[in-house]
């Protein structure tokens, strides 16, 4: 019997990678994406397209609001920082930090494994060349494995126990990228930018497009993506 | 300065207690309730009410859709299991478990709790009289804990740590009331029902009801909710 694998899904580089490793293991895959209110809606649909490129079983859309509750620059009026002519990035956690982001995704994908009888669940954090969220530590998703085993049947009924893969967490970009084209990812269907234009092309200029564009040119690869 | 404090509010006997009990030890209250598809609505008239009642200074509703996943009787179309002329309770896992309910609701609260710059959350859980449901037990609490303070700015940031408190975690049903009672709660506000009839009327056979019942009849004080 193929094990079932749910896969975070944003269309964004980092997870398009971590839903094809997940396929290179054999696994039958369900992807779960999020509208949440995102300023950067051509997220939704990358992961549409990339969902069915890498040909998940069943990919759901869940909504939910995290504007309700305001204080990022990703989900608010605010301006996004971006670094034209400073290649410094922030150490600190960035503007762009929507609050307890991924504590609420990973529950979800945690219902979702719940109601599928899954115990595998892929996110794609990584913390080496990130944001410096806190929701991205090798600790948070730890604590976030235990926590999962107590909150479910899984935990009371003798089942097997859920694992929060992290494939990424100790790679870089440049190898993340190499590991994604020797998977055959066609990375021109993915997208990461924070503030892309009316017309969806990435800014270049944003810390997550800064940090896509230093691994492409370590890896001596050139990025298939269009910049404005 | 007044310190505030989230509360999870169904609306229900234990989440009033628990805002009435928060209210008592001096707190600033800000409400949470959800709106996550269940069957028993007037839940959220109730919370609203109970809400205005204990003076807390916000009240958010957040809508979220747990009914995209299924797998539940309190948010699908199975049967609310009954216990006429049958006072045995059933001991493992029940139908009327959400998936990873309180883990989502938890999640949301912490996210609340960032924007506002809360350390404080109060969540209505016991392990005594309780439906058996796994993310009510305590060492879900204090994982959960745990993961708040790793996922958020203030694990990061040195500010003051994030905890979960729960002060009905080993009361039983009639502790509960007795304590309610003498905060001047009216229990005629509040809904346990799971199953409550199109008038709003609770049903007085569903575990909820059920454990109800057993403690006021227990304090020996009548309860002021009807039933049909």
């Amino acid at each position: 019997m193929t094990l079932k694998a749910i896969v975070l899904l944003s269309g964004g580089l980092d997870s398009t990678t971590t839903l094809a490793m997940a396929k290179s293991l054999g696994y039958d895959l369900f992807a779960i994406s999020f509208n949440y209110g995102q300023r950067h809606k051509i997220e939704l649909e990358r992961a549409k397209t990339v969902a069915r490129e890498i040909q998940t079983k069943e990919h759901r859309i869940i909504n939910i609001d995290l504007r309700q509750f305001g204080g990022s620059a990703l989900t608010d009026d605010i301006d996004v920082p971006t670094h034209r002519g400073n290649e410094e990035m922030s150490t600190s956690i960035p503007i762009t930090y929507v609050p307890a982001r991924n504590t609420i995704f990973l529950s979800y994908a945690l219902a979702y494994a719940e109601v599928i009888q899954c115990n595998n669940i892929f996110i794609g954090v990584t913390s080496v060349d990130y944001s410096g969220y806190p929701d991205c530590r090798p600790e948070f998703i730890t604590a976030f494995e235990i926590l999962a085993n107590l909150a479910t049947k899984a935990g009371v009924e003798g089942m097997d126990r859920i694992k929060i893969h992290t494939p990424l967490i100790r790679m870089t970009k440049a190898e993340i990228i190499k590991e994604g084209l020797d998977l055959g990812i066609d990375y021109g269907l993915t997208h990461s930018c924070y503030d892309p234009n009316e017309a969806g092309l990435a800014c270049g200029n944003c810390d997550s497009c800064l940090l896509r564009l230093k691994g492409f040119k370590k890896l001596g690869v050139e990025d298939p993506l269009k910049y404005y």
